[in-house]
């Protein structure tokens, strides 16, 4: 039972995912409405603004606001911002911060410097009263409620969906209103299965470390993978994409070192499967996410790619809950995090 | 002597680097002039399209072009072009592709396509007859004699100090032509004292892992150092921003974990101190590469801190160099790692 493990917090934060994401469902008309009513015209790019989790959320965001914008997008670097004083011009730009609280304070300045140079700026937030909130021309407020575990889980998953969100705001989108339906039933879907993820966090006890590999729409959830497992667990793990990954981190990879591999159904499959074959080859304990049957994690059918990012992420973190509490550590409050990290 | 030793191809491309910096700054009026021959009008954004050690020559790329350019700066996401199908519209934008072969497929197609939907195209090569060459309307080619250990080193400086002379093509920079002018024998001097490297190498024998952190200018440095070690020892080395270190990667650091710290003089200079502080706090190893007159490993004193990041990143080479023959292997020629590698 839950409330008498470690991770109760984290547990109930991720439990509660199928009805915030039915929520922004809810309200992703509104949402679009309220950014289309502001964007840029024309729109000459994107700029993304973010730190942490909200980072890896950016990743998905970065690939689905080019696909839809059509318009190359940027993850902003704030030192640029907040220590070298640049004088970006940024007139035509969308520029969308992501925070949780809002009050990251560099994620803020540079939003804020961003949109003195010319952006339109949106904020993706859970405090919509934050000074994020203030410093946007229109505020996505993800609704998830309060966030009290260290570790994001409900708020990572808003983040991505109102990415999707964003993406619909700017045009066409490879997936539909039946993918959004069934988003929150698919989600329950995984969090009722929590048997392979205590079989995966077993595969990792003694390990060295961990890599988590993805691509493309999935790349962000092989980043958000490796975050949580480095948080909740103190071990070494590593996010890449499937190409980075063979232009020299695949060197570590050594016999049964444990590698957390994406599979997403869509265009970067094939590439995916050859690199699992590869880390197999090599002698590494691969554990697949994906739809297949025999899938370490699987994962339900018939979502787009897009979409089955967010079931997949959910996947991730049942492994780092069940890693942490195989530890006997408590990954509500991870050794030297705090909620809201102070960077300048 | 290094010719009796593993490594002798990457210290012999190692002690190449003063003279192939020198000659960059040779021809810098001429590859400033072709490449403003051809800039967009008005230009409006740039992306930069690169892998595996180009791309952390690129995250420089992407701070000195964004300074002075002053306009947001992307890096490209290659499977949106070569998987995804994306019909990204790029007229006003600056692509830059970084290749060391100019024969990463990947590289050449996204790069293309970029070309076609409106980019003018620069291709930062050492091979300016490649198909990347053929593909650009500019090429900033490197001049670094052949490359044949498995690790860059004299291409990526070489990148680095490419990339400086875009961004003075651009607008202005934030050094002058007496640090291009000091710049060679400011790697020479790093070169001919090799042996604080070979005490840092010592102290990553026995460890789990090791953590490479710089940030702004230094950043791509950091990224780099994690690169070289990877390759030439194996181990598990990641590089990470200050800031990016701070939420949640901060975790993995216990009691005598190595850490490489980068640190500049400049902007983030107190944000760095202030990280190595914390990471001593909390029991790290950390080992500084500084001109403070007590770095693990030194750097000489007068350089602009954009300039300084190439004898920093040679420190890392060394670095890199000793920890792999401290290991018994072969830096150049790393187990499962080859020169070109083909990705889609």
């Amino acid at each position: 039972m839950d409330h008498v493990l470690p991770g109760r917090l984290m547990a109930a934060e991720m439990a509660a995912q199928p009805s915030v994401l039915a929520a922004l469902d809810h309200r992703r008309s509104l949402l679009i409405e309220r950014v289309r009513a502001v964007l840029p015209s024309p729109h000459i790019g994107t700029v993304l603004v973010a730190r942490g989790s909200s980072d890896n959320a950016a990743v998905f965001g970065r690939y689905v606001l080019e696909l839809a914008g059509r318009r190359p997008v940027a993850l902003a670097a704030p030192s640029l911002h907040t220590l070298y004083g640049a004088r970006t011009r940024a007139g035509g730009y969308l520029a969308v911060a992501v925070s949780q609280s809002g009050r990251t304070p560099e994620i803020v300045t540079t939003l804020r410097r961003l949109r003195r140079a010319g952006a339109v700026a949106v904020a993706i937030t859970n405090e919509p009263d934050s000074q994020l909130g203030a410093a946007a021309d229109a505020v996505v407020d993800l609704g998830a409620g309060a966030e009290e575990a260290v570790p994001a889980t409900k708020t990572f998953t808003a983040q991505v969906a109102a990415f999707a969100i964003l993406a619909e705001a700017l045009g066409p989108v490879p997936w539909s209103h039946e993918d959004w339906a069934a988003l929150p039933s698919a989600v329950s879907a995984v969090l009722d299965d929590p048997t392979p993820a205590q079989t995966a966090a077993a595969a990792l006890e003694g390990a060295p470390g961990v890599i988590a590999v993805g691509r493309g729409l999935w790349y962000g959830t092989a980043l958000e993978a490796a975050l949580k497992l480095r948080e909740t667990t103190g071990m070494l793990a590593e996010g890449y994409s499937a190409a980075d990954l063979r232009h020299g981190p695949i060197a570590v990879v050594e016999q049964a070192f444990p590698v957390l591999a994406f599979c997403p159904p869509g265009p970067t499959a094939a590439d995916m499967a050859e690199l699992v074959a590869l880390l197999r080859q090599r002698g590494a304990h691969v554990l697949t996410v994906s739809q297949a049957a025999d899938a370490a994690l699987g994962l339900p059918g018939g979502l787009a790619e897009a979409m089955l990012a967010i079931p997949a992420t959910v996947r991730a973190q049942q492994v780092a809950l069940a890693a942490s509490r195989a530890r006997g550590l408590d990954p509500d409050a991870p050794a030297g995090l705090t909620k809201v990290t102070a960077t300048h």
